[in-house]
């Protein structure tokens, strides 16, 4: 995939039947009323954000819980305006205090504040955006306004909002529509509310899973011809426009944040080397040394998982179906298998492949007793739970996100998060990793803004390099890491500009 | 860079100073008569190859040395044939020994000729080559004919010549012109003698660095006419190509093998791991527990090295310029820092940035008493080297390859290797990378050779994923690994042949 | 320390301050009324199963509460047995379900109940117990039952048992006296209801912390005619026996469990290369990939905490006061410092040193914005955290066992668990450590009840090396691990008995 | 074993069978002319001083070789003394250099020369050595004369002699005999000539081996009246000690310096974590990547070896009789198993147990082809390479120390050293760990010289704690490492001296 050209990726593409599969999911359960947390899960970072929230706020939310809908109520903030729909305005404070312990490990956006500040590189900017509602989305809304655009807002997940930032954010004047627990209908009247404004109409969008969108391109496909681009981080919103591109019914140029090489490295690689860990250690206590793992898949997330498994004394097994993975994975140390070859023996399955029905029945019935089964992957259909929903078979919750699983003969399978992602279920994601996300979604939004006309076409494209080489600059000094500089003769000799980029695009890192 | 387009490397292509320098000093070189081994060392495996053979046979062939030039001599094969020209056809037996235990450390090879020999994908093929000749060589060559083909062949460096393994060759039927130590005209004299043939030309060329390729376009441009194809293996002859290329002269299609995904990690990551204790270790006896060592440069070559001098219990610092590099130092649990922070402290420094002038005289002045200074990188010009040659310093050789440089005040530099690559010129390289390497050239002549009209054009390819691939798998056996396959259900699910390619273009291992 | 003779030690015994603080503080805590949990929390693992239980089953012990006194209840188990004292029988189904899950976890109790069944080779015994009440203590205290033995028992901490735990005992005619939240009364009053029994004489004594061994000395003093020995699993208790024995007045044989080989790596080295990660992460949720940290101490948990958090991709600092593990520090590849040198720079600091005011108000006044203070070593002394107590600072609590000290000018200092023990505040302790501790115990109370008259004096020993192995090896199985033995042939070559011990008692493994 | 007595040892001694047999070898030895280099082999860091010396000073001392016998020469010394034999008293200058480039990277002992000048702790000592005689061994005896010590010098090992070593220090004023290359005779008579001496008689021994104390022990007797003590470096003397203690007839003090902390860990733990690699890639080439490696046995020098491979990719399994080293290797991260389990398949057998037969007949004729097998642990009994010389299997030396054996089939196993010891054989031994050595000797020959009448008996003792720590803090700067020191408060509470001795002495480090 090129890096200025979206047409490259679109040719090649084969459209895998998840994510079809996925789309119909979606409108099914929307029918059938969504019960469980995170509709969408298919964004590692964008649901990792979620959870994040949930554990750090959770407390004081609940205990401001009344009935009455927001959508009934009549709120103002203490400037008098009422244009927003938060469950209570009188969270703020709480809610302030929440961004503000942000503010502080998101080092990289309070930066681009300062940086920025003077020239306001959004200024004109009129931003729609669709994401979860969290501190750390906080702060990048109030960067984005800092650098002089105006912002409306709604949440991407009806469950996700932490109603004190909302209600944080509505109070310094952002027009914000989103609560914790919106129905359906909620939903779409809260986007609407974002999009369908008398006199203010959007110029850019930001999106999380591509609903906004669709949205607007159900409802006010005209809003196109002033909006200068779209900003889409999750797998499933870049999926959908990679379609309307190859349809030919992309509009204006789209940025695939998902895919610059800081957000993938700290979304899997980084990530994943530490969640597998906490995942594994606050639901069952258990000790890694001396441990037989096998780890089903040798991508970014599998190597996470074995490098940091292997360092705590674990003796880790690893299945591929790609030969170059699969000889990463022996030249790392590990034994390359078949999943039958040591699923009799093994403490541990954790599956990290993208796939389905990688963990079978099969496997499952031959697990020895005490076996942990858990997937760091994607979405839940990697291990077949389905086929242990079986009356032979006797659940019993030990507690919250773990279950045994009896078989007749008491064998025991210790099942982590009926099988759902285990770092977004059972660990959490540190704010380093979502000041990356952040940062990289504030900069695409200043370059489709600033780009000059004819630079992005209706096509998709991946961020530019350099932008993506300013990302990871951002965040050096949080390690006080002191970068070297070119010289002009060595920039001469590598045929290099001093300031980036300084990788070709098909470099691997 | 796309793997099947070879434009848009080009179209985004800077003209790095060190290739032009390259061409230069290349020039010159051959007119000042070479004197140091290795005219060309800027492809990393090639000249490891070389080097290799040195240590490994290196004692017999000194033995055999007779005074009269290969040119003036009168041999012919145990058949009769008389069509080659190498040092001493005698000698065909202790090549023939080489060329076995070879053929053992190359199971991918081997594996080749068995799977497809009943097809002979080369028949009708008619290869001119010019690479290092070597028995690893000889194993392609000899595989490359039970494949189908017809082979000529000279070597690209004028000392890297085994002569029993061109003996050897010469003896079972293969006409094979180099010898060690030929002069610039035997040089090309060999090459000559290759192509120029009454009654034979071929239709493909495997070149190693591009001369073979420059002297057909200079002497016999009509012979493109009839080939089909290049493969290239050097970084030199890869820039070449692509500069054809981008003038609109490259009048075949030709194969990029150096950027293999397989091979870049065998030559760069993996094999610098190793080499990088190798070589301080035969050169220094040095212990590295406890050692304060500084790389420069964080790329593959940087972090085999880096991964490896933490694991033996040193320090490590990095430098970098690139901040997404910088970054993933951070993350490994290195220190970022600029050269000059740390330069006095260090017991270690090594480069691998692929830049000139890393380590500069200012430097060297203040490192500290018995620092050991080497290169990893490339060629011989990250270490500025000549600024040591003043009148104040003293070069005292300690052993070979390992130089003190004292100053004025009695303080010593141990600098090794003169600044050329350590992990050629003091460590070896194992056959099973060498092996990857080779396999890569066979898979590239197949495809090239065989594919069908129009899925080429006049331009510079990479390797197909799915050869990339395919080498891979060649490999594994050597480490009992067992590949997973997919099942129908799942390749549909990830909208995947369940032969591969398995990852898109842009996947980054 | 020798193994057999317990003399040597005392000889050399440094009477260190620490521990006479720690008898005084003992008695003030008493007198105060003790409001924190864990009046001792010397001996690692002991409080460390207290945390365990806490967590595993604290949701069903509150649901129970109600406000009588156990000792002003009447209760029965149902064989008609009231001999107990328990917080609420009724809840002995809800613990006999806790243990049967340790039971699972502690394989090698278990293999000891079945090897050691035929001979009973604790038949006759009489062991009065005072340890926390927890899962992991019901099965070694059946397992003792199962060996033979006759047991009584009481807590040996106010806070710690585990009433469903308790009761279930009770429930299956094991005298228990103990609940949780006794007051200091109750302490003893349950200790003396296991001693002073009608028509029943304990023979041996199996403490922890030296209060029932304190109180039979007191009260009792002719029971120790009887008493074959004392096994004494803390570091205070073992203490305590030491100073008795250099008093001379131990009158009985004492094991010392706390320093065998097994149980001291795992409560140091193995677990705490573990728990500190998951200490960190549960509190602060932080990423330790190119974070700086200061690890105070070389010792076996210093050890654990650098290998795991520079495997995690930390930089990390050592600091220590002994030249002999400073040298492995730097061998082992940390820099070591002072901690002035770099306490502005890091961004956690870590105390595993035994030692006090490691970390002193000046140190943390140094300290940057945001570091991370907490303490992996002894007691809550390491960071002196009195000095924290002054006007201009503000504490701000965050979250459980997370606070804020703030300065004046903003800075913020994130403290854990207010000094206390990580460990033991911020982790759990996987059941096999427990394990290990606990068939330890079973083992040196079966050395002494069967020894021959005469092997043991009247002093304190170290468990038998033999037996220390056994330990291990009864631990194998867990890990599917196989022994190798030695020939006949191979052993005399040794001179070695072909069952151990295989090392000499002052081998370092 | 205790520190300042050595009575505990002795008693729970089992004389091992290889240690008899050792000395009924050795005598046969001698018998039979010696061939092979190094008649002991026991002592690790002794002979690998000799093997050192052999690889960096090898060349010029054959280019001076001539027939005559040094006994049989006329030399003197620029300043007119004849009271030496050595080869050629003109390689002086030679051997000053070696000497000068040693003192260079043993700053201990130059640092030792310092500080001890003034007061010159051995003034009166008239010493007599008999140990390797290389450049290390030269600065240890040139700071033992800078002590104030007067010495004579022979050789402990006819082969090891560095003769322009030997020139350099008769040159400058030492009694030195010894030659490359002495018969036995000789060797016997350089010892003589040392002590027997008229007008001088030694009130020290610093043996290595135990020959020179046997020889005094045998013909001289009554020297023992004046002699202060006996420092011992290797496994072989030590034992030798033991049993003249056991038997009663040890009329002096001895220090056993072998089993020092600070020399063990570094002979056996870090050491072999280098050397391992050093001398399979001298040997082999080999790429440890994705190798599958099994270490026979798991004491410091297999921690060591496991470690090393572990972090380069290798796959390691391990096999152990102890089962607390067996248990931890489990929680190292390696798979515990019977030789058997895994003999078919590895790819490197290694053994690290001082054992006999541990890989036999039968398991070389089940390894796969081209498998490695070499040891790294003690003399050349692991292996039972006798059980290779059968007439149908075929030897081939394919480089130096290294040998191909080739079964009927063709399978070929690569043998290393003969199966002598690796590191000793194919690799050196930084000089690191000879000044730590050197440094450990040179402070025993101070304690004991200057021990108050009384505190030493006669026995064999450890090194005091004190001055192992000393050792280590000598160390420390090269590594620029600062210690902390205790403050008062801290040492009081800890109970400590605040220069130590810091540990207890059974404390495992």
């Amino acid at each position: 995939m090129e890096q200025l050209d979206g047409n490259e990726g679109t040719s090649a593409f084969h459209m895998p039947e998840w994510m079809q599969i996925q789309f119909a999911d979606q409108k099914q359960e929307f029918n059938k009323r969504p019960t469980k947390i995170g509709r969408r899960s298919l964004s590692r970072s964008i649901s990792q954000s979620s959870t994040d929230s949930y554990s750090s706020a959770a407390s004081y939310t609940d205990s401001s819980d009344d009935e009455t809908s927001p959508r009934d109520k009549q709120q103002k903030n203490s400037k008098g305006s009422s244009d927003f729909c938060v469950k209570n305005i009188k969270q703020a404070e709480f809610g302030r205090r929440e961004i503000e312990i942000a503010e502080q490990e998101m080092p990289a956006l309070m930066a681009l504040r300062k940086r920025a500040q003077g020239e306001k590189p959004l200024a004109g900017a009129k931003i729609v955006g669709c994401t979860h509602i969290t501190a750390q989305t906080a702060v990048l809304m109030e960067t984005l306004g800092a650098l002089g655009a105006q912002c409306r807002w709604a949440a991407c997940n009806i469950y996700s909002t932490l109603n004190e930032v909302a209600a944080a954010l509505a109070e310094s004047g952002f027009p914000v529509f989103a609560w914790k627990g919106e129905s359906e209908d909620d939903f779409w009247w809260c986007i609407d509310r974002c999009v369908n404004v008398e006199g203010w109409q959007p110029n850019m969008i930001l999106d999380d899973g591509g609903d906004l969108t669709h949205w607007i391109y159900k409802k006010y496909p005209n809003m196109f011809k002033k909006i200068k681009g779209i900003v889409e981080e999750s797998v499933t919103g870049v999926h959908r426009l990679y379609q309307l591109s190859k349809a030919g019914k992309l509009c204006v140029p789209a940025m695939n944040v998902n895919d610059s090489v800081t957000k993938q490295k700290f979304d899997n690689l980084y990530c994943c080397r530490e969640s597998i860990l906490d995942g594994l250690k606050r639901t069952t206590d258990m000790m890694f040394g001396g441990k037989q793992v096998v780890v089903c898949g040798y991508g970014e997330v599998g190597k996470g998982c074995c490098a940091a498994l292997k360092a705590m004394g674990s003796i880790v097994y690893v299945t591929e179906i790609d030969p170059i993975c699969a000889l990463q994975a022996c030249m790392d140390g590990f034994r390359l298998v078949k999943l039958n070859e040591v699923i009799r023996q093994v403490d541990i399955v954790i599956t990290c492949t993208g796939n389905k029905n990688v963990v079978t029945r099969e496997h499952l019935d031959r697990m020895k007793n005490s076996c942990i089964v858990c997937n760091m992957g994607h979405s839940n259909t990697e291990i077949d739970v389905a086929s242990l929903r079986t009356p032979e078979l006797t659940w019993e919750r030990v507690r919250s996100q773990v279950d045994h699983v009896i078989w007749p003969d008491g064998k025991r399978i210790v099942l982590l998060a009926e099988g759902r992602l285990l770092n977004l279920s059972c660990s959490t994601v540190p704010t380093f990793v979502l000041s990356i996300t952040a940062t990289t979604q504030a900069l695409a939004l200043i370059e489709l803004y600033n780009a000059p006309e004819g630079r992005y076409k209706q096509d998709v494209y991946l961020l530019p390099k350099k932008m993506d080489e300013y990302v990871a600059s951002l965040h050096l000094p949080t390690f006080d890491a002191h970068l070297t500089e070119l010289t002009d003769e060595q920039a001469k000799y590598l045929g290099l500009n001093k300031n980036g980029p300084f990788k070709p695009n098909y470099y691997r890192y």
